[in-house]
């Protein structure tokens, strides 16, 4: 057996040992596997958070890897487990709309968890990272079928997903993310470009915050002078608002929900 | 050899390159092993913080696994180095308390670690982290034996335990660690539980703070709606307090050292 | 093939999936290595700072290690990607002198990295940690040649470097790093001690900031009582000041850049 990828995201924080006792349960139960933690600073609760990580990031890993994403706050409900294949991947975690990512491919696998000889025993009411979720991931690193886990499904809990709109001559998307550096990362795809000004070159093309201009798409943050405000295309296929050197957030008041649209260059 | 599981605690933080050396160092020593962070922001010197996170978790990993573990104050006086067998797993780290998990097994095996060929050379005077201890939990994962380290000894440093009393029909203990979430996890076990209230089930159970009930022990957060303070076995086995969706110990005032108490409902 | 060693540094921080998405890159094409994360909370941009971590460092690390370091605010533009073979190890990294470390090796073997076969394709705008320099590091790590990455150059890009200066009977030195702990490390090593004060016992030695002195060379925190500040040659080799269970650089307000001076005790 090679070594699987297991990427791991919950809002657990690193000051507990929540994140490192997931990582010793996996290893106990397939220890060839490499667990790689994506984030665990997901603020309490917030699953469209963890969804857009796992929307932004799993294409970027191999076929074949598994996504445990935990973000719970039903747990210990009668709120579902999951085990989805979709896009050549597999994706485990709580039924609440955080796999939207994977439930969103035409062509999903969808079983809910149900098959108790995979969890840890006993399973205890508030750490089903721990009891379930780690254990089926670990178990799909094993080379385990979907199949076991339980029944396949056709009613998953969905994520409303904010698709660009189009109106007067723009593409409107919102803001979904704002990273580390200050790039307020959007809705608004490389496909939806394409989709939306098919025959416009992405010189011609600007991004506007707030109804003004920011700049056309650039090609780099290095393209321009420190402290220049720009549109990019940025690493996980999505139009960014950036700042060369700094925190273009910040310095624009831009946060989750707020609009940014790209339109063609007049004249 | 299969991959040995070496847990990793300390107070070093993340902002410097301490965690990631003695990485380096356990793998070049051991190649197979998996290291496992637990938790590195351990407030810097805060020995109890430390050993209760050991309790918390070392009983999730396998058999045979090896708990680093450094917070480390003394480093460079006269304070001697143990490496500990108790519960099937093994414990590595300065004798000052930390390690009292381990210690507390009437079974432990306790060793003076003095046998400097194991080390790092030259031993610096301040990172026995590198220079000592993960060289010996190294050694240990590949499969030295423990009595090789050095002595074993029937003094090692002891933390003063403290245990719930019982008092005008309550079982009074106290918060010893404040998690991510805001849930105040107490020194009352599930154990302490069916000694005291042997024969009351656990519907009829409460716990109280500051002298106030705040409800009965809930099957799990999301039984109740957002808001509610409960309080719940929690998934280390011990009493928490917990808000649904929310932060009990900041709604409470609850910190480390307060008391908190099971009782029987009354009528 | 063993299980390489990649050490891995940047300014991604911890709330995005960068660091893990670079990891699951390089355990794609690597599924044997051990990726140690060093520190990504380099702040944005400050490659000054991630290069004294690697010198910090690097030494800790076996040889053979594989160093990928990622402070890139050039990336996009025309700066030049760098694989350095120096010091027994490698080295990965942008052309802006995070390398320095490697490439003041008299004997630095340095390659521009410019062989696009090795590239994550398509290789974005934003994003040459997973699209560049850890596919490089990877295919290091599965035993390529340095060669073969591209052509050997004589003009990277260098770090101005700040060594002690001798005035008045003092080496002086500066602050280039305050760690977690409060300790402030100098650009003063035991080198340097050595040939500034051949014939003088470290016992004779003592530390001065702001022309005050702290305390002579002591041999370990542990050795004075809580509170006492202190000069120490700390574990990566060089002069630190420190306080006894406490902050020294808040206490003394020293940051980087700061003035610290090593001199002989007088009488």
């Amino acid at each position: 057996m090679p070594s699987p990828i297991i990427s791991f995201t919950s809002d657990f924080g690193h000051s507990d040992w929540f994140v490192g006792v997931v990582h010793g349960v996996i290893h106990g139960l397939c220890p060839s596997a490499r667990v790689v933690d994506l984030t665990h600073d997901i603020p309490p609760g917030h699953v469209e958070r963890a969804a857009f990580v796992l929307e932004a990031s799993a294409r970027d890993f191999p076929a074949g890897a598994i996504h445990l994403a935990v973000v719970d706050p039903g747990v210990g409900t009668g709120r579902r487990a999951l085990a989805v294949g979709a896009r050549g991947q597999w994706f485990v975690g709580p039924d609440n709309g955080l796999l939207e990512w994977a439930l969103c491919d035409p062509a999903a696998e969808t079983h809910a968890v149900t098959e108790s000889r995979y969890f840890r025993q006993p399973v205890s009411r508030t750490f089903h990272a721990r009891d379930v979720f780690a254990p089926v991931a670990a178990h799909l690193a094993r080379g385990e079928a979907i199949t076991k886990f339980g029944p396949r499904i056709a009613d998953p809990v969905r994520l409303a997903r904010t698709v660009p709109r189009r109106a007067d001559g723009l593409l409107v998307g919102r803001v979904m993310f704002v990273d580390h550096f200050g790039n307020a990362l959007t809705n608004i795809t490389d496909q939806d470009l394409s989709d939306t000004f098919p025959t416009v070159p992405e010189s011609r093309l600007e991004v506007l915050v707030a109804g003004r201009s920011i700049l056309g798409l650039a090609r780099a943050y290095g393209d321009a002078k420190v402290g220049t405000l720009l549109g990019i295309l940025g690493s996980s296929g999505r139009i960014e608002v950036a700042q060369v050197g700094g925190d273009a957030a910040a310095r624009l008041g831009l946060g989750e929900g707020d609009e940014v649209a790209v339109g063609v260059i007049a004249g």
